[in-house]
């Protein structure tokens, strides 16, 4: 595995003893495990297993279904570099703040803007120059995911789309999203839908260069 | 056929003999004959047949590829309503442009607004106020058709949108604007890819409406 | 979000708590809350909530799966615009009464026409001169969704092609019908499958232009 | 190969020369060569060899790209059966003669029926009781291929469904169509897109058990 | 719908209360009942209400799903025709017993073949002789689909090609069946994926055909 | 690259300059080039180069499309294993044909047998003692691709199953014979749709293993 | 059936008991019963029903969800070749030993090698010169698939490539992974999503040919 | 138009005297022009043009399809930060070429890495020091696009992901390579296929804030 990037153990697929068994290996290795696609199921057990620990930290996101545990001495990096996590709606908190989760481990630092999707364009205009600010944006957007692609024609900072899984019908669960951040005319890069890991991951490599070009 | 609905030769896969015999066909039944998806020499055919032809109109939209004869005594409809055609950029000018025709033949006044893609969002957002005087609009957009979804959250007209075939790779040919389209969080009614003819009749038949509505 | 469209509560993949939660809030901003796809339990929920509240007025419609609630002083819209909601057969009718319940809070008038599948062609024939004085039409069809096709060639109404989710096998849960619209001979335009909300919202908006025009 | 079937010779993706091979070892073989897909090419290459020999019969039919070359002594089966070949429209007829022309080779009597598509319903109900006095109908249809499925809610003649590859954009090159006819609510029995000859030999099947119980 | 087809109660989608009106109507229109895809729920209801009335009759086919209820006056067609409904394997018998019910209900005897798939190529050229003797096939086949094509290289009597949706990965739930049966170079016609009570209703069809020819 | 597999130039998408560099380079090299899908031109063109030079031994398959150029002292390596690359029918020369010249110049004996296609089942069960005596089989089909699944059934030998790039409409282009040999009920190994060049390959590599075996 | 290849009981989509009775049968016809995709319940009653059997042995795999039962006088084939088994992470565990299972009952050696995915390049390196040592390799991979094509890079053993339905999001479900080896740049033959049946049954007929060689 | 971004021409689609025209425009108002997907008869055309104007440079890149004209006094900018460009096999040279002018035009230093694509490990390993000295890593790779999957489990240095149309067959025309990017298990960004452009764009936006950052 790379250097830069976290183990993440992702708990779809896995039941509560296995991942309870992941993480302690993790601990173990690296002093933090960090769990994604956490069920409400897995993260009560997790904070009962841990939550009373001296010598552990948990930090639970239930919007993100992220669950992170730190041991005391744990020395999580520091960068010098600030990823902005923006959200066209509220069915975008998943993804995006599993994004949020990761970076933070990375040790970036993360501003979350939310709610801002094109159908109140107002809104979304308003909180431009603060994105400007960011050292890099993931935009999270479902349905017919035009956000990232309206902010790339306003924004000069590198820019990943996220595609989120929702919408029914055709192009539904995400593809039209996916598919519409391909093809976007203002030059995005992507990831897979609901990959937040995966945007997070990326995003917190561009940090890592830039924490190294500031020091 | 309907009767508010003009028929139409679509010259692809027809040689220019085959349409010349439509078109005179047309002329006998109808007193007009409108051409669709025209190549130059078949353009160039019905003009040096009907231009200097005394009895007869020929109107040729060489970036919409229609061509369209009246014979003298022939009388368009006249329709109290406006429709606003726009594009997205330069690619989108056929499928347009076919509409502009359809709906022009339907008796409708034709507004036409160019290249007010999303990536340059100031050009589009002085449009506006222009675009919510309209009756009907039609959106041509292709990529990732961001254009229609963001200006139906802007304007209260109708929108009826019309994907391009543009792009290529994932979602190109026009896949990735229909299924964001269909996707769209702002709640669009849409046509097929390119169907120029179809967005025309469809915002034609709106114009009856309203011209009888207003009679 | 546009003016002339009411905000709308999605009630798929959101808890009975958050839906009272939207509730409450869209009653307070704009005395008026509506929902679609809410399951039996979160409609008993809200019917035990505001049914015997003297300042709300509650409306189920069950096949439509729609909750609206009024607050007494609500002043809906009231449009001099009739739209014909059609169906090919009984799996039609949660997305058409989605759509009629939408123009209804748009203000227009709403005629329904039951189960006139082509399989049956002389019970819809029997519905066109009924249909041909509507103002507009959305037509729901599943299967492969012949009906809009064949009523289009009948009636000079604009009409809005609503393809339902119905079928097994290959272009099962609505696709051939979608592709059967979008390729449709008769020119129609189309929303996405299931899409009930956004083929009443574009009908809404032509009966709010039609309304303008006969003030 | 099945004995009640004949042999043919698909020049698609054949050199002229290659075809003229064929046919030769076809007439040595069985006393006659049928050609399906010819271009006006291999159809004149046939047409100069064969129209002035004595000895033989060439039968051309251009629009179903279709040649057939007879031996003098060739004894064509002759069926006491009739197959109704309907189209939607002009575009429908190179599969549809296709089918017509394998039909005759196999001794069934074909009932043609040109542009009948449901856009103008009263020409198609016209020719409904012709159609009821068929044994068998091979119904081609291409865009959305709704009449298919509008004829068998009608006859209660076995319908085999032949879908089209026109149309452009989403569900064009037939798949509408064939989605279409593969779901359609008046249960048909489907060939692939522009399978003219599949669905002939389909009907001349039916025509030679009819002729059996016939006798 | 046609007069020479059976109305039919597709159970899925539906609860047993549904069903048992749906069934009442039927009976009360027609003397008779077909109700397809029955859970067992929904058999053991309509076995419940109708076995132990003196007036009705009714057959249960578990395997294929369906309950048939005959008032005792209803006069069942009887038609002078065979039709062969063949199976690949056991995953096929409920589609091929969908079809064999609507066979039986509109008049034809049906004859039953079994696990004839070519794996076992032995067991399949034994049961040829007997094909031969069917006035119609519907061989059903899952997987790759292989049956129908090998069969029909062997017989002159028209097959229909039922594919069934077996199999996981690329191709399976019946798409891989389904498009082999329509490439078939033995040239078949075909029903979609499982549709079992289509491939009836056409066998029936042809079955008419045959009785009346046979008078 | 693999020790054991030789490399190949691909002719397709390059100039006969560039291949006739590519060429010289791999003698230069390895003291012989091999070049898959040439056409007529790159081939006349390379036996005018090398066919007159005493030094050099050329090779051509027209029908496989490729071109095998030695230097007088290559030593191509001989391996003591057969393999048979079958035929479905004449469509499928071409990928056949490039598996075989692979296998040549990996050293296995190779057996053609061609033209035993599911449509004429005696010929292809005549084959079957020939083919049951070779150490691997690939068999290369077109269309619905029953062929390798009939033998899988017949044989205990490897096979590796080549789809064929045959066939219009749906499941054209070789995908349903690629979805038929992955879903097989026989249980087959497969390459992709006209992957000769691969399907060679892996029979050689298990041709050196047998060869290593029985020295 | 294949004399060679075993008779394998599919338990998805069978009830216990029906696996039970298709065990009761397997044992009394051969001596012995193989059992996949067994859930945990069907495992724990054939375990009860044949474990203190002294007539019998039985072998469960859990993670590989097969069941093997012997009669005490079976004997199984034993053949002088080795099969490597490889998986690039612990999803791939199913498949990969359902093809392990597969194998010894075919009488092969297997040898596994586990989670040696291209993410830690270093852990697979080192495994290649055991690799090297196998007469076949099976290699399944999920997600993009990556580490069969870099294996084949680096052994000249023959590599069958076995996909697995894990990822979400785009390709998810083993497509990306299946469509990656069907295009694989080092020449894998493949078989479908999770068919580590097929897979096994390929690797132990190719493990039969070198053992006749051998002897 | 994002201000850091430059304006480009794309050739593809467009008349040599168009892509003149804009040319003309676009150094007037920029005092550059960029043309990317240029044939060999425009870019004559534009060397012709440009070659001998002693107020104009012009540099063309063959094999990246890119032109680039700059007035004299034109000013690039000069960022402090360098992207490594690598490919895995020399069909990705035109797009990877295209996001190489790119970036040097938005001022950033190209470092190409050429043919190291996964079927010659070795030569790829032996490039991963020299890629960890990169700010940014853009990787091209086509059919199964394995290259970026394995250099992301190697180096810490943020990539994008570019895949490329190669490849015959399912998956081909690098639908593969992106649903592998889209799937890896090493965490890529991605654009679409051949999307070279936006991979530039991309990596020049990442390089502008390095530059910030270094100032
Ligand atoms: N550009 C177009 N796109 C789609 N359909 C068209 C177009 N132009 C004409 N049509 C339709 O195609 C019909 C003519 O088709 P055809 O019989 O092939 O000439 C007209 O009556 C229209 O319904
Ligand atoms: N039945 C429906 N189908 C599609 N979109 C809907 C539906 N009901 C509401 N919406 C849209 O979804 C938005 C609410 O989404 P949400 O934020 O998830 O509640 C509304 O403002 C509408 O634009
Ligand atoms: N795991 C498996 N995946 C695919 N095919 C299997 C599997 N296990 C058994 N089979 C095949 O399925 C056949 C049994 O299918 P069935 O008649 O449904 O039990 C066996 O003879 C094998 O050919
Ligand atoms: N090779 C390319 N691939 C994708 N997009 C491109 C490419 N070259 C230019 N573009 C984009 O296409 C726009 C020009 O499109 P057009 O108006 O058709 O010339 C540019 O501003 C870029 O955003
Ligand atoms: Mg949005
Ligand atoms: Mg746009
Ligand atoms: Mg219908
Ligand atoms: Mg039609
Ligand atoms: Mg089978
Ligand atoms: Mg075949
Ligand atoms: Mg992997
Ligand atoms: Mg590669």
């Amino acid at each position: 595995k790379r250097a830069g990037v976290p183990e993440v153990i992702l708990a779809a697929g896995k039941t509560t003893e296995e991942i309870q068994m992941l993480v302690e290996t993790s601990l173990a290795g690296t002093g933090r495990a960090i769990v994604t696609r956490a069920t409400a199921t897995t993260t009560a057990a997790l904070e009962e297993q841990y939550a009373s620990d001296p010598e552990m930290t948990i930090t639970v996101d239930e919007r993100a279904q992220t669950v992170v545990v730190h041991e005391s001495e744990f020395d999580r990096p520091d960068l010098d570099a600030t990823v902005g996590v923006v959200t066209a709606g509220t069915s975008d908190a998943m993804p995006a703040g599993e994004a949020a989760t990761i970076l933070r481990e990375m040790g970036a630092t993360v501003e979350r803007v939310e709610d801002i999707g094109v159908a109140s364009l107002d809104r979304m205009l308003d909180q431009v120059p603060r994105l400007r600010e960011q050292d890099v944006l993931i935009v999270a957007a479902g349905r017919e995911g035009a956000l990232p692609t309206v902010l790339a024609g306003l924004v000069d900072v590198p820019i990943i789309g996220l595609p989120i899984s929702t919408g029914y019908g055709h192009g539904g669960e995400g593809e039209a999203a996916l598919s519409g951040l391909l093809q976007s005319c203002t030059a995005l890069s992507v990831v897979n839908i609901d990959a937040g890991f995966t945007a997070g991951v990326q995003a917190g490599l561009i940090a890592r260069q830039l924490d190294g070009a500031r020091e």
